[in-house]
């Protein structure tokens, strides 16, 4: 299993809450990085702001984008990650409650790697953190190889 | 379940033999068009030569990407898929031997959605698919809806 961090940009503390309770049960032990606004978010792939500090600077091997997010939205994170070269490869994958076939288009157009819609339902959201755990961390040939 | 086609791209019969037995073990039952070469592969994603009549014009829900292919290179028909409004946003997901850096990071460079190394043995294998399918046909929200 890939050993890298996992970086989940998200600002409902509900939802924080049940992704970490998701990879627990999931027995994923990645750090999980948790960003609560979409510039947090930049400022720790970027190494700026409060991480301009930040002594590994491996960006981390999934990041995990709700859309709706404070400051900086998901898909101008998205943007950002594909344009600049310390990051254009990470595997993104959005998390969100959107189905609106808008904001899939429009994530797929900005190179998402992934679209995923939350499912409500707590034992089935676990379900899909887990598989795709399972999927990215074990399955998949991450293009950072630690 | 996503009910699409899945589009296997691949010229090596042997592994075209084991990704059919993997796919019938998982109980993935969607229909599955085989190209030997890129060229036969391109050919069916843009309805051209073979598949001129082709009465679906349906993208596929996911394409299975080989490497090393006759007549027009994994890569290539990659850049096609990418290049082509038609196709662009179709889940791509490279199923290869090849592990070498420059391969893994060459097909993230074309936004490929995930990079797969084809294990050696069988179980390794069917289980890759297993979990391949669950993801993509299962938890992925397709950029097409039926």
């Amino acid at each position: 299993m890939n050993t890298g961090t996992i970086l989940l940009i998200e600002d409902n503390p509900s939802d924080i809450g049940l992704t970490e309770r998701a990879f627990k049960k999931s027995h994923i032990t990645n750090d999980l990085v948790i960003a609560q606004d979409g510039q947090e978010g930049l400022d720790f792939l970027f190494c700026q702001g409060a991480y301009a500090s930040r002594e590994d600077t491996t960006p981390p091997m999934l990041v995990l984008l709700d859309l709706k997010l404070p400051k900086v939205d998901g898909l101008e994170v998205l943007r950002q990650i594909r344009n600049d070269p310390r990051t254009h490869r990470v595997p993104v994958v959005i998390l969100t409650s959107s189905r609106e076939e808008q904001d899939v288009a429009a994530g797929y157009d900005l190179g998402v790697n992934s679209y995923i819609r939350k499912p409500v339902d707590f034992q089935q959201f676990a379900e899909v953190i887990k598989q795709l755990g399972l999927y990215w961390l074990v399955i998949n040939e991450s293009p950072h190889r630690p």
